[in-house]
């Protein structure tokens, strides 16, 4: 299969300047929303990037609040994204919805929410989550998988006696936007791309060329 | 509805270290062909990151060859990717395939490849897809979207008479691996991490905590 010969023409929606909302988290939130009735699997998964050594890192991560601030998820401190983010703390999003033909890139800074709040999602989780996030060693290297799966026995045996606590090191993360594009694939490569950009506490909105 | 409620138990398949393939390109080789064999939308879709002013920015791109040496895109060079990587070569990819529970992660070098190679697929695509490529300044703001249907009925008027030439600004980039992560969904949130780094010229495989 040569798959250079892998092509799609897009067909779908458009996107025009008159038509969005002139705030653009209210526009992610329409798409979001959009995303979610039409079923798609996991609509919240995005593609979260990072710098290392003067290299981006990606990884995909799940996004499980969107407020008027931005756009939250939750992770390991201490995982290789929390490192990263503790030395540079500008990351890009990207969310992808192939079956609507639409992307959404953010740009922005992450910064730790607050421990309440991070206890308030934690708790929130169903246990064998919380069990998770307290045996997990994100990113480290382990010689083996029933290393990993020894881990979580015992502690799903400590945890029916006492209850889970919050790691102090799994918290939340929120990203400030100062860039989202919203891109629209259309027919014979024209697509839409609406940006909007943080001008003096202002959106900015342009069209890009595709 | 409550986005922090969004979530899923991965089931579907599993990822030991010794059923890789020690060459990680025909590790990526083999997942990529099941992707397609499982008819997945856009399976050579991924996200795309590079770095500008020491901020990471994301976008997705469509992976048009696989060789020995590593993962082709093809762009247009005055693009903000291509102007980023001029500056800073270094660029990760992110392919993630929902259906299957998949993600694979890759760290690397993009270098341009040569003339005859950007010809080559250049003149493999369909004739749209080549007037397409000459008219859009990619990433530069304009002014309305008729700005942009209007020169491409100019130029289809044209290339009715002409043969499209590729633009020199128009080709693409190899993306010489350094690191690829092939993680596989689990329950529990046990995912298999497989992680394949190049140390003096040879892949060391590692098992990397989820």
């Amino acid at each position: 299969m040569n798959i250079g010969e892998l092509r799609q023409d897009y067909k779908k929606e458009t996107l025009d300047e008159k038509d969005v909302n002139q705030n653009p988290i209210e526009q992610f939130k329409l798409w979001f929303n959009e995303a979610i009735i039409s079923k798609l699997l996991e609509p919240n998964a995005f593609c979260l990037s990072t710098i290392h050594n003067n290299s981006p890192e990606s990884r995909i991560v799940l996004l499980k609040e969107i407020n008027d601030n931005g756009f939250v998820f939750f992770t390991n401190y201490n995982s290789a994204k929390g490192k990263q983010i503790s030395i540079n703390n500008n990351v890009s999003l990207n969310f992808l919805w192939l079956e609507l033909e639409r992307q959404v890139r953010i740009e922005g800074v992450a910064e730790k929410i607050s421990a309440l709040e991070s206890d308030i999602y934690f708790y929130s989780r169903p246990i064998g989550s919380q069990i998770g996030a307290i045996v997990s060693e994100q990113s480290e290297i382990i010689e083996s998988r029933s290393i990993l799966e020894e881990a979580l026995n015992i502690a799903e045996q400590k945890y029916k006696i006492e209850k889970p606590i919050r790691p102090e090191h799994w918290g939340g993360y929120i990203v400030k936007p100062r860039l989202i594009e919203f891109w629209q694939g259309r027919s014979s490569r024209l697509h839409d791309r609406i940006s909007f950009e943080l001008v003096d506490g202002s959106w900015m909105i342009s069209r890009l060329s595709p």
